[in-house]
């Protein structure tokens, strides 16, 4: 399904990949600062903070999947089908929110994760849907900035808000399974492994890269989840921007699902649809796609961010492949 | 450490990553067919296919790790440590080839595996180091065209050839040792699996993907071989150019080395230095770095093949990031 | 440290192993009917239903581990170390019940599943120490009588009851946790696999019973579920008693804990200590210990069951070899 | 199929499982010095070993299953179907033995395993049937004394002995590849895992065992290799004659096979049929069948073995239910 994740070396990133077995129409979408967020409970926020993301834009609208915004607050919906559960109504003495409206809630007005918690603290998610044609999709988050991240569930209980020290989010089970789940992997390591089978057996690592043995290498969620959360946890690189964006390819690359590995029935496969990279310090919107490896950018700073519409690039989804000779 | 692949739509495509801790300086290198391949044993071959591979060049002399001749037969060899072993001395009788000669050998006169297998019966790989600084290698070699593939083993009983079914090589164990355990993992699948533990229990596929649930997920060589078989054997893609070079590369990713999750000792890790993939057929050697992911390509034929004198292209290793604004 | 499993033929058998690194004294005792049972908090119970089970028996009270009353009803509890919450003080308008009263409670006037899920509604269990040297174990339960079963748990949220489907509990994680992750398992299967990896590679079952692999191997709680879980849904034996309570210690068989498997420190093994085989139709319980593999019995209508004063079985723990010459 | 084990405490025990879906009517047998041991191509053996194992007797004849011999030396055949390849006919300058005289050929002669592999030098199996109704088994064999231990394989190469630092042999792979495998979990341990996974983690050991976890848990043969090697070599046990043989029925539960768990089509699955544990020094025979779990054992030095005539001791094989009351 997908997979988000964050990273921090000199400046924080967020992404995700997003697998389906087609695309809504996804761009890259900055919302300025005076264009207005209108909700369907809650007075409409005229002024906040400018976001950029992947989107699909429906009547003028953006649904983000995933953005940050320019205080380097990120946030990002994954799929999250049999456990989402949301209120069939507002509530009275809450902040009703639309699923749909809910990354435009908390990225137009908190500027971290402090302030999203506390903001959560009020809301109630409506399962209120766009459109007829659109019902609400059944999802949970990961919120995060340079200091820390929470995942965040509407299940039957209520509104669940959950430390991530992980940084890592997927789909199925729970969030808070998914990580007592990792407990059954911490032997696991980068390192070459000991023998503590037997000091009587000369048992040896015949190849290296021993030491990760037993890390799932299939595209369920949980699996997912375990093997982003050892790439990220282990992850070696350095801070230059460059090589920042390069690992944080790479580690959503250990978990991206290629055409035919996941058969969903009718001869459709579910793929990794786009993989981002998102520079939350600087606002960069960094992007590969199933068919187009080159990585490509947007900068929301290179745009007029107190002004208003919506800017929007479409994917460059061709492989842009460069010629030596 | 290496994992060989080939792929087959329209065209023919055949190609590797390397995994190591640093790099030797390897380029893309065309041999032209009238550049003379000397031999320490055998005569030396002054006509012969044009090459077209990844090579460190030294003293003039392109010691090729992967490579494709103008005929469409592929070559690699994968480091088997401990395993490889060759003759200490040239043998009456034989085809008597260096260790690192043994990719031009091929290649220069084999216009298919039929032929290169013929020509194997006779060949005795001798482990004559290169020169005082670079002792041999200790490799097997996957040998493809679009009709199969064999893999070459130098080991202690003498030099060994296997069908290779599954068009994929790693490392350690020897292959048929790899092939047989690929028995352990018959009953994964792309597709949704069945509750066949017990039909009184209400068990359900609660994610996507979990048919392949079993395929290991680390970078240990045996781990690599069968989840690229397993990616490589389910892959589903159409048979432009495009569409085969993308897939081949999305193939190779499942087994990409992240740096951080292989840690070889003093602060060193190995990762995937280059992916290539050769369109066989064509003759265009297409590859990406561990830090540039666009796809760049050398096309041999926009080369004077009839020529003399190698064609070098330094790999392009800076990140190409593309703005959009 | 426990398993504990139901298995149905023409009688209902309810049993466990006991999983420890030393012994607290346990013997099969029996309570007859006019033997109080006293309860802190609640009226004392002067009559109820005859009880045999497994308990250390302290000042004349019977501390029952896992027991079967004369309706066929069993109840056992196993450690939750870390999970299990109790209530500080008791409850008004509540059943308190400490939480070593439990199984008398239940089983002393329970006769069904469905009566036992009927009385908890109103039950508030009080972590009340059985005396000084005694704090009170943490535990969860498992309910069960020929028509099905149930697990209980006393957590932070308060007193859980879940259908279990399965038949079986060990310890950690939460039950409701133990039964999604069965799901991981779906695929296994007693039965030959098929190959479903790719049908170009000739793939096969070298060995029998490589339809379960992937099936835990470990002692750790999780795993022991998983294969117990396996062992019992696929279970096959005649009826009769004998093959009956046979093929009960082959099921519990697959989860025993041989010593040296799992190290607890300062050269302390924790051991199966004891295996039970109810046949709660019957009121027969059989056991075998680590040291003495001959199924042992005791039969509660060998005894006045309408007499009071508790009869107590000390186990018979040294190996009983019959020598045929 | 079946498991063969050692272990050495005082004395040194030798036994295995025998798991099939049917029995051959086996038999405990001891054959005195002076019964003579025919051979269909070498000279009868007059005088030899005595001998005590598990037999099928056939025209007066004992096929040994597995046997100890009065010096303490044992051997065991167990399933190699597939890979076991004998000569078609006797070969000159060899001892030729046919495959069912293989265990009296080495037991009648041999008191140590020096001596076996010595004899074994010379040898040539023959695949000749026993009759016309009882084709020759495809076996490999364990041999064994307190010293050590080897195995032996007649395949397509030829015949190949092996060290057997494990002191463990199932069936299929071969034993090379079977002890290879094990390279592959050397990681695991009895104790407690560390955190290796992350140091930022607060991962934990939820449950006790958890060092084991990656230990495989199915009936195959390779899974059963790994799991009673990991038994066996972290076994603790005192060195009393009780205590030895308890500790070694508890290393072969660990590979028992529960009846339902391999499926081998028609109704038939594939049990546990004996397990055996003979105190190869004293010359004590031990066994458990599936439907009999307490310890029957015959002494050999309570026969005459100077005699003659085949001694043998139907399998007591119905459950004996010690009642306590």
């Amino acid at each position: 399904m997908c997979t988000a994740a964050t990273y921090k070396t000199k400046d924080f990133y967020f992404g995700r990949t997003l697998d389906y077995e087609f695309s809504y129409g996804e761009e890259v979408v900055i919302t300025p600062r005076n264009e207005p967020f209108p909700f369907r409970y809650m007075a409409e926020m005229p002024h906040h903070f400018a976001v950029i993301g992947m989107a699909c834009v429906a009547q003028e609208y953006p649904l983000y999947y995933d953005a940050v915004n320019e205080k380097g607050l990120g946030m990002a919906g994954l799929n999250f089908v049999g456990n989402a559960c949301y209120a069939a109504s507002p509530a009275k003495g809450k902040d009703n929110i639309a699923v749909f409206e809910f990354i435009p809630w908390v990225l137009g007005q908190c500027a971290t994760v402090k302030e999203a918690g506390a903001l959560l603290a009020k809301a109630n998610l409506v399962g209120l849907p766009f459109n007829e044609q659109m019902p609400a999709a059944q999802l949970h988050w990961l919120i995060a900035d340079r200091e820390g991240a929470i995942t965040v569930e509407s299940v039957r209980e209520g509104l669940r808000i959950y430390e991530n020290p992980v940084g890592v989010l997927t789909n199925n089970p729970p969030f808070e399974q998914q990580m007592f789940g990792l407990n059954n992997y911490m032997r696991l390591s980068p390192k070459t492994p000991e023998n503590l089978f037997s000091s009587e057996l000369p048992l040896s690592a015949y190849s290296r890269g021993m030491g990760g043995l037993g890390l799932p290498g299939d595209l369920s969620s949980q699996s997912r989840f375990v093997r982003a959360a050892f790439t990220r946890m282990n992850s070696v690189s350095g801070c230059t921007e460059k090589e920042s964006v390069s690992q944080f390819f790479h580690i959503l690359g250990s978990v991206e699902q290629q055409r035919g590995c996941c058969d969903v029935g009718d001869g459709k496969y579910e793929i990794t649809l786009y993989t981002s990279c998102c520079n939350a310090s600087k606002g960069i919107y960094y992007y590969t796609t199933y068919e187009n490896r080159q990585i490509t950018a947007v900068d929301m700073h290179h745009e007029a961010l107190a002004s208003t519409g919506l800017v929007r690039y479409p994917l460059i989804q061709e492989q842009q492949v460069k010629m030596q000779n």
